[in-house]
């Protein structure tokens, strides 16, 4: 993979070095984050949709919430750029608000999933998964 | 989002509901999850190069460890197509060894980071994620 040769190198350098941010690194960082939450909702919502067996209903649930406070962080920094309008930053409040409660509502989804069984979170699993709510607002489409 | 529809119309179906599987759909949902792992082990890339702060380390590690497991489970189906060789199901035991090494040392990882902090693991990140070597036996390249 084409990471294993950073990986091998940085073996020998601690992870906490200091050094200043490319910002193209991080809009590339931040892009990764969201492919990940991405192709998480999107096996996600196979399963919802019947097409595929929901063994994975709680790790996906659970992986979108940590997923989603990954890239929470991965904006802390200010780049505007990729698909990232400036208004993210301009608007940190609500834009981080959203974040938040998107990966509380999905970590609550798994949570009673795993307490009162998976058919209980299918009808709430819409207003949980609100990507596009964000997007709308957030991002500029390639 | 392109799930939205389906998730719609699908919260008013139970998750549990039987069906037969469609072969294309076994094999996008799987590819869904290699895709999330792939873009979570390229984020984990970046920090391990020191590009990008490492904040989310022991998360990136969480949700390698989480879709490691995903994946071996949405292989439990014989279907073999898009990237995955027929090896794969021949070779169940090795694959399914390896795949449950995976997490399980990504696992590890991340609870060692946890307790001795994240220098302790950057050295073992390397064969830890050793994506390559099952890619190299398993996988077709596109």
């Amino acid at each position: 993979m084409k990471y294993a040769a950073a990986i091998v190198l940085a073996a020998l350098i601690p992870a906490t070095h200091a050094f200043a941010y490319d910002e193209k690194d991080v809009i590339d960082y931040r892009g990764h984050i969201m492919k990940s939450l991405d192709a998480q909702a999107a096996a996600l919502g196979m399963i919802v949709s019947t097409q595929i067996p929901a063994d994975n209903l709680i790790a996906h649930l659970d992986a979108i919430a940590l997923t989603a406070q990954q890239s929470l962080k991965s904006f802390e920094q200010k780049v505007p750029g990729g698909e990232s309008k400036p208004l993210v930053w301009e608007q940190w409040k609500d834009f981080s608000e959203r974040m938040n409660t998107f990966a509380a509502k999905t970590a609550e989804l798994a949570q009673t999933a795993r307490t009162k069984g998976q058919d209980a979170v299918v009808a709430d699993m819409v207003s949980a998964l609100a990507c596009k709510s964000c997007h709308d607002i957030y991002r500029n489409k390639k």
